[in-house]
């Protein structure tokens, strides 16, 4: 079979926190786990500034990585296999796919991506069949495999059966970054019963359904979804670190354009800047290097990146208040940035709104910004049916989207009295703190 | 009662995955943990290279630290408290000790200390009574409050009971690292029953006892403590890591001193190139900077540097062979040595022994290198009994040390046939490898 | 403070699996777990039939006692003490109730009420005012401890917060079992964050009330009670051995009523069928004594007895089918029992409809048959409001009550083709069994 | 491939604590499983008494021998499969003999065996090979089918390999037992690192044997079972227990012998009373048999019987000294004896040594008493060694048999002054009680 149905002449492990063992047997894997665009994944953190809410989500994806093609490995081998629906020629594209599905993450992704206007997918799909030690490895395979993995990871390959494994509303992604992130935040929530979820998946032509006797593990799955959004995921303390990140990355961009003369250069920066980022460039980015310059960055002459970078690095995040984008409050929020102006604290970068949204399930809305893949049941009559119609518990919750606005700003600066004191006072009252 | 016995309004908790909550009433600890010193040690991680061998091993001296503090707050208040043996004005002094019992750690400390000369509880004194967050704090209890928290991690206070919750052979710190380790890295070793442990203390003058009923479970606790060392902390490929990561401190300490010219110049390490480091600078280092310089290093003109470097970020460890510091072991030792330089390989930086090498319990031997202070039982007839004298398991094990050698090398460069094939083949049979 | 305030000279523990241990400091608690009517629950098993499901199931109701006993006292020792909204004097109170509040269940409670026509309730109240070891102990406290004890049980108690810790939609007691039989069955089910909700649970005059930071955690909590009662407690397979108890206890009955002569008599059981039982009958019977007969009545002279018996005792257990209880239906069912009789095979034993039915949580809905007291948010803010109104997922589910109907039968019997072929073959056929 | 061969449709599972769940393809263990004699074991505990001790520990052989049987279905079909050491063709007899190696047991069998001479073995052989569903099963297989089951579970089959999964020192039977154990009682012991050592365990002729790289997996494995051993088997409250069940069955095989007439007739013991018993009588032995006739005779006449049968059922037990079988103790003992005789107390029945000794490990002993199988590691040159010759851990307890014995009395009857008060508070000094 050569290279593709190579295997190791000893099954390896790696030991891990929530699958207990991660198994590699494919040589495929094994070279593609050593290649260091994945080694690269241990500098970016699955969950950003989530570790500064809670200080044992240090997890890379490296290591979420690893567990989506466990999952999925289990799901071919152990279940999968030997069903008739199921094509055995599809196995090492579904497991590469899953090993690969996060290379194109950049540092403190979120925020990252939404200043510099990129898309990890995008640098997911050229780390993949570019010139890199990934490619090299997955070229072995046969000409056209890259080519193949990028498509099962951009959703566009034909087999929607490989592409539902790790794209849907119930796929391995999902199953592992639950389990992982909670057990590394410590929490009491994301946990569901993943073994009787396998054991119950089915293959079919377009995806991957549930036997009708799991449903109840569904429904849990899919509460623990709900519970991780809003007690992890949205937690507010970590989007105040988030905030304060956007900001940094802002006003460094700003300071550049403006001509702003950095004590420490921002080399690795100029090229996302310039909005001319090459594959090097990015590769080159990792946590590592931004905490670097936010370090550095906190000697710098200019009072707000100096500042903003102190409150990232040593953990002086803003505080918060409820925000309804009513129009009254909306009246309240330019008051304030008037204010805040009066009192020297710049609030475009010192008062902002932050929204955090989420939709815990949905069932299939074609030709929606984004479509989302529902979870199907099959009952035992053979009849394939949509979740929600058949789960009550789903079904109140489906495609209900709750929304949450915060307003945060720095309550130090307004605590210091030694100028502006009315100015802030009236901050303070607008912002109903307590006097 | 001031700033010392001052409590928060309401008590804060952070979550835990080991002790589910640490729970924090006092003003101080929650000032202490807001300080940039603190915080820093988020960027150090607890256990340096150990995450390229168990990939979940991310969690940094921050978390361990508020661990040793969760625990010794719950052996004070809810165990020593209201007992006649305890003083209730060693309190405080007991939590901020344990909070701070890590500060001083350097990134990567053991191979950073050594490379350099230095050692992390001196620096973790300097911290304590220098010119620092931390130390402004601690002087608001008191005129020489941060020197006697410096003295309980000195180990020379006079109050030895307090000194040995944080350094003895069971202490606080112990207890945290063996379960934190244990989870993170997700080994099965590393669990005892330490809610008995803690329920059977007893503070006596000189130190904190265990009652003859808990002896099992210090039992339970030392092989726990054995088998982490065994299993985690000496294991080889983290070991790999470490001897790496040495030899780019070496190489890079070794061109600054020979004039070579970096293309990344090495600004922070210039005052420990020189043993000249300030607490400023030290505390200006962590694992987030030293990475930033191992990847600018990979384009370095050196080629052993770059090498190193290049290895180190992307995980291309060196492999090893069991290695006896016998005589014939020694000659082949340096007869590899003299083939690696016939190969073109310098053996300084590309053969290395290294040694672990443990105790896992022993009695008091007063006068030695370090003194280990024992546990001690205390029988339901109040006599105290050291506990190799109880325990026919932990007697079997006293004072046993075990050493392992191993010896590391390129396997990748000596497989590569391009060059000196026919020394690299000596070599690879004297290293006992199959060709 | 005399008896009700003496304290054991050393705390005592049992250890436990889901609390870790139960603590008791209270002579009075202690005396109490040593009675004999305490000690009696470990002969009634917690989950009656599910052991035949889930074979870990096996856990008394002595270990949910001790439970509910250590949740209270964790409510009221370490959140409630101090706040000026608890009385320190109803401590004692709270804890006895928790301890005792099912002291008068029978064995394999469910079905044996239903049969015998009793109220577990009401036996428990007979057991603290009658005359009983428990009641002796409680005695000693107060003239009228044991009323107001057997008050609190009974929900008619005047303080309503005390009544509210073990009987609400949010109780001591559901915390246990919840979290104890998840435990003991293995389920992946019936985790919630306790530690959360107790920290965040505050003294009212009406109720205890959860502050609104905690839920997320009630919501879990609401989601995992839903999940528990469908994955566990109404597993159709115990459904399946609870009809066939039911069935013997009537079978007996009527074989007693109408004369027949027992070669086991059922002494035990002569006051239950004349419904003449007293408390010292009552405490007499439990599930040794039940399967004590049950096994002897493997060898009645009575077939139905016999059959039933054999099959409870051995688990060979009745199969089911879904069944709607539309007109369609009930005309096949009717059908189905006279081709049952016709069969030879009584279909008031051998045809049954079982029913389950559930309603996750509910607001108060004043008068109706059984009030449930909702669970109320304590807002920031100081407001109270019920949970429904603040949760979107609660209110999804709120008052929505599911129902299950099933048609036992006994598959074995209808596939022994030795007689009475053809008319099985038409009754499997109309059970829509395979041929 | 006819019965032997024959697959369920579809795989079946139990839901497990320990392991998850236990997995059933083959249509032979599915069908002993349901048989009436494997049934019965749910109504024999695990630990027999230890649920006086730690409530949790209610869990019975039958959750045990399914843990036993799932551990060796993975060894065989996960691990050994293909492996050249390995005969296919004694799967099924490897699993068959798992599932029923406890089949024998009777009800507290610890105690049961030691007053009536009987040895469980000695059943287990009778049911597998009499005249019951279990042998017809078998019989199914093939005619020597059953004998050979037998013969693997009475250590006398040819094949060793297959012996030694069930009897060695680390086999299914340890393996299941220590984890089952430790999670009923809730104990912190008695966890070692399972799956490592099933992915370490490789055939061999004479037995299994563990590769090198597994040791320390094993040597934790040691020291949870020594661990277990102290800490839960030889418990002293459950030796309590113990003793007083003895001497209830002592009672009332004197009784009998005495002619003493019974209020409660023991029908079931007849036939044991007089050393004739039938494998149909025995069957009929379980704890609820066992304890209906205790609760019965708490009302009988004969004072002795009716107060320990009253003790065993209200859990009011004999309390205990540490007792050293040194000349001045046994004086000490004879002289409590005689006082015991004036205090009106039967000494034969309320003064009782009882003694526990455990080998933690023992390396191969030919010719004694019980040989016990060694543990072999495999080194990575091929070689097999003895588990102590590698392991200084094993090697410092190996062979160290350690025994405690300790002296049961009952505090309450020696407390009650209203008779013999001078000769009791003797009583009372010698066994060195405070006054």
């Amino acid at each position: 079979m050569g290279y593709s149905g190579e295997k190791l002449q000893e099954e390896k492990v790696f030991k891990d926190p929530v699958h207990r063992y991660i198994h590699v047997r494919d040589r495929v894997i094994w070279d593609l786990i050593g290649t260091k665009e994945f080694q690269r994944l241990r500098r970016i953190k699955q969950l950003g500034t989530t570790y500064l809410t809670f200080h044992g989500a240090e997890h890379s994806r490296l290591s979420h990585s690893l567990g989506v093609y466990e999952i999925v490995r289990r799901i071919v081998d152990d279940v999968f296999e030997g069903r008739p629906e199921w094509k055995p020629e599809e196995r090492l594209l579904s497991l590469c796919a899953a090993l690969l599905h996060d290379l194109g993450h950049g540092p403190f992704s979120h925020s990252f991506e939404k200043v510099f206007d990129l898309d990890h997918e995008q640098f997911t799909q050229q780390i993949i069949v570019g010139d890199t030690e990934v490619n090299k490895i997955l070229l072995k395979v046969g000409r056209d495999f890259p080519k193949k993995v990028a498509e099962v990871i951009a959703k566009t390959y034909k087999g929607k059966l490989v592409v539902s494994l790790i794209s849907s509303q119930i796929d391995a992604d999902r199953m592992d970054y639950l389990q992982r992130d909670a057990y590394f935040t410590g929490v009491s929530y994301g946990h569901f019963d993943m073994e009787r979820l396998l054991r119950v998946m089915r293959p079919r032509e377009e995806h991957a359904v549930i036997k009708q006797s799991g449903m109840h593990a569904v429904e849990d799955y899919i509460m623990s979804r709900y519970q991780m959004y809003w007690q992890v995921y949205f937690h507010p303390v970590t989007r105040s670190a988030e905030v304060i990140l956007t900001k940094i990355l802002h006003r460094a961009k700003h300071l550049y354009e403006s001509g702003y003369e950095f004590a420490q250069e921002p080399h690795h920066f100029y090229s996302l800047f310039k909005g001319e980022v090459t594959l090097a460039d990015y590769l080159k980015m990792d946590e590592a290097v931004m905490l670097y310059y936010f370090e550095a960055w906190e000697e710098e002459n200019d009072a707000i990146l100096k500042d903003l970078c102190t409150r990232f690095v040593n953990r002086k995040l803003f505080k918060y208040v409820e925000f309804h984008p009513s129009n009254s409050q909306m009246n309240r929020l330019m008051e304030l940035r008037t204010l805040f102006k009066k009192a020297g604290i710049d609030p475009d970068y010192y008062l902002v709104v932050d929204s955090s949204s989420d939709l815990p399930y949905d069932f299939y809305r074609p030709g929606e910004e984004e479509e989302r893949l529902p979870i199907h049941l099959l009952k035992n009559n053979g009849e394939i049916r949509e979740l929600s119609r058949e789960s009550e518990i789903v079904d109140a919750i489906s495609g209900k989207r709750r929304t949450d606005h915060k307003l945060y700003y720095p309550s130090d600066l307004l605590r210091d009295e030694s100028t502006k004191k009315n100015i802030k006072k009236q901050i303070r009252k607008l912002l109903e703190l307590s006097d």
